[in-house]
């Protein structure tokens, strides 16, 4: 049975507030043609605050990509084992009875990936296995979630830790003007996060169920463009409307499980922006407030990618209002466009439920 | 029971030999300081041809990291449906049949990664899941059959496509005058291999358990440096000894097993270079021979990273010589230094074996 435990959550320290992203696109677009539709956009994202890695004045300069890799990996090594042990003190666990390190960033390249420096600076086994997946942007925290729990159930004794690092300040690219960038430069925040599915104890979400689903021919939605001065996002004006074809997807999965999405006790949605969020709950038909996790990370953090789901969750723990045995969905939304869901349900005692 | 069907294997169609290589070396490097041994280097990796995407000529020049992105995604989609329907067609599958595809490339990057697009124009279900990894390196292709592995068993009833797609000549810097850049620039090849690795069912290598190892710090001794020109791959001189620590755990993943390492019937092990294989076979006190599949894989194709194993897998069903019941031992090496190794059983019946 493969709990996931409470993530560990850090932000850096460095905060922008929405009037100043507003103020701040206003004077560098002052020239743009469509400014008021981006400004209304970035308005409307329900984003009050972002924390960047470095003061924004540094995030607006393009120091070139070989910068910015160096810049990537220090700031890996800087920020992330705090929050790894974090998530193994959540966990009750030590780096020694961690079996598989599943790493997901997608702002950011590094080969070696950063889980061998982890191995070896963390205590970590040798024998740990390493699972880096970079090429699922914002889906990749649901993708890492089913990953552990598929694992966690091939082998039941053993501990997945998952790390999702998501700098995306370091991919915001001063020559890119389209609305979509604009909206995206507003939206988009640095975080980080961490957490333990256990193969065995634990309290958290018992994993029962996952699945995925790509919404046919729509690979150009949500790209990059990989350029001598790192990774474009290029995000189109479809993505907000794509939560009518995927609702009916995350539907499916909770039926092969024998359960109603829309009448469930819990929900954990990628935060991609408003839209994503309240569409689905339309299509869900689930009250809006069933997705306040959600929306708390958008508002604090903005969408940090593949980091959202696992700070929603971190919120629903702390709220500690989920009882035993309630039932909830989990979904990371991404480019593919790609939804990875899961079926959960509330257990502190795993004995219990077994 | 999780079979590894045969393997699917292309390789391009411009060919260089490695006396076209030396002579190329030679012209480029006349006034190099280390020309000498990186000639010696070249002239032992055992190589005797590479094949490639491009002609020498077009490998040689350096577009910029925006055109080879661009070369890196046309080449893809025009090269890997053929090995993807070749290696279906070894498994007795159709693409509907597939849940997870399991993608490794380290020589090119693209989010959506190619799994969208396979599953969007080859006929797989939407809900097929993705795993693309690309920061594994050449231990990738020992990485996707364990994963793969692990997900069948998992769900036995499913079925895995791995993909390994390396166009290593698309990693080519012109800029980059290292000894271990030389050498390196005469040893990789390009190459794309598919397997299935079936839940139930099919003729081939029954995967029974696997492991992993990274040799401790030594993070630094194979890695990119990720840079406007693309990837910069960094090889240190130390990377040929790696076998006296990696054989122990090749032997120890062995014994867990209850198998001797030294006692196998076959060995498809990672051709990252000629030492490598003669050390190998030093340190497990195998013969020479028992890496026949590798060493053809090197002499024919050169280094072809995380497709190796499959390419020598492939060559392993083609020999015919293995028996019901024989053991063997596959492992891939790369950055991390990461081993991934893993022990099967050939069967040409799986039904009998269960």
């Amino acid at each position: 049975m493969a709990i996931l435990c409470k993530p560990a959550i850090a932000v850096p320290e460095y905060v922008i507030t929405n009037d100043e992203t507003l103020e701040l696109a206003r004077r560098l677009h002052a020239d743009h043609p469509q400014l008021e539709l981006a400004l209304s956009l970035i308005e409307h994202t329900g984003v009050q605050k972002r924390h960047l890695i470095q003061p924004i004045e540094k995030v607006l300069q393009h120091p070139g990509f070989d910068a910015r890799s160096a810049t990537y990996e220090a700031q890996t090594k800087s920020r992330v084992p705090a929050v790894v042990r974090q998530a193994l003190v959540e966990a009750e666990l030590d780096a020694t009875q961690i079996d598989m390190i599943i790493y997901v960033s997608c702002t950011g390249f590094m080969m070696p990936p950063p889980t061998a420096w982890l191995i070896n600076t963390m205590g970590f086994r040798p024998e740990t296995r390493q699972m880096p997946i970079a090429q699922l942007g914002c889906a990749a925290g649901g993708a890492a979630i089913n990953r552990a729990h598929d694992f966690c159930r091939a082998y039941p004794e053993c501990n997945v830790l998952i790390v999702a690092c998501e700098f995306c300040s370091l991919c915001y690219q001063p020559t890119d003007l389209s609305v979509g960038s604009l909206l995206s430069d507003g939206l988009f925040g640095d975080g980080i996060a961490a957490a333990v599915v256990r193969g065995t104890g634990g309290t958290g979400i018992r994993l029962e169920r996952n699945g995925s689903y790509i919404i046919p021919n729509t690979e150009d939605w949500i790209s990059y463009a990989v350029r001598s001065t790192g990774f474009h996002f290029q995000l189109d004006k479809r993505v907000p409307g794509t939560m009518e074809p995927l609702a009916p997807a995350l539907s499916a999965v909770a039926e092969q499980h024998q359960w109603n999405a829309s009448k469930l006790d819990f929900y954990i949605i990628h935060a991609g922006g408003p839209r994503i969020l309240d569409d689905l709950s339309r299509f869900l038909d689930v009250p809006p407030e069933a997705f306040r996790f959600s929306r708390a990370t958008l508002t604090e953090y903005g969408n940090i990618a593949s980091a959202v789901v696992l700070d929603a969750c971190a919120r629903m723990f702390d709220e500690a209002s989920a009882l035993d045995g309630q039932r909830g969905l989990m979904a990371g939304f991404g480019p593919g466009i790609t939804a990875e869901i899961a079926l959960g349900t509330w257990t502190s005692d795993p004995a219990a439920s077994e």
